[in-house]
């Protein structure tokens, strides 16, 4: 897959947001295509994925930094790093050692969505016999 | 591009932020695995992507819903709707109908980022000449 490019930029480029200090992080196989995780990562995650070529990203829940991988393997070759636009949104294209998703999946995005909710109205239930005789009459 | 789905769900599988009330969603052309865009969705969103077939969000510069191409035409056919597997981030699979920026660009990542910020740091070159002359010392 290849992504067009038409600009370099330093990382000033990027804008973070400014209660948590993070920006989103999109990850996808730069080889399958595949979108396989959406992360955050704050300046200093940028700055070691810059140095190391891995993935580093910020944790929301454990409030820490993420090398991805160093505790199960599986870690992801970064080859490009972007920024979209309006700086607020970052893309790794790797090559992962590995799956992505703490699941076991190659994706973390391996639902689907198909529907709404399904709701049961129990109010139009109890109303159905009523309905059911004007249909009928 | 074919990305592995393994479960169907429905929209009560999103978690949306507590704050914001307000989902990321990476959106990715199905045809060329192109990452277009990364904007957000609330529930509302999400259901008329799902009724329309078409791409809608919540613009949160402008807080108002927002169904893309409305004004300029570029209207996204949405393919498939993915949720991750923690629930609070999505993916729209989707055919595009003109470029998905805003700049003309087909998409918003078409920046590269090289490396960390060049910084010139004043300080350490009026302080130049004493080390230069500690180095030659």
């Amino acid at each position: 897959m290849d992504l067009p490019v038409t600009t370099t930029v330093d990382l000033s480029a990027v804008r973070y947001d400014s209660a948590t200090g993070l920006v989103p992080v999109v990850v996808q196989d730069v080889d399958t295509g595949h979108v396989l995780t959406l992360a955050y990562a704050n300046r200093e995650a940028l700055k070691r994925t810059l140095a190391t070529g891995e993935s580093w990203f910020f944790s929301r829940s454990r409030q820490e930094y993420w090398h991805k991988g160093a505790t199960s393997g599986h870690t992801q070759a970064v080859v490009d790093v972007r920024v979209d636009c309006d700086g607020d949104a970052v893309l790794y294209l790797v090559r992962p050692n590995g799956p992505a998703c703490h699941t076991g999946e190659n994706t973390c995005f391996f639902r689907t969505v198909t529907h709404v909710e399904t709701s049961i109205v129990r109010d139009a239930t109890a109303a159905a016999p009523a309905s059911d005789a004007l249909v009928s009459s």
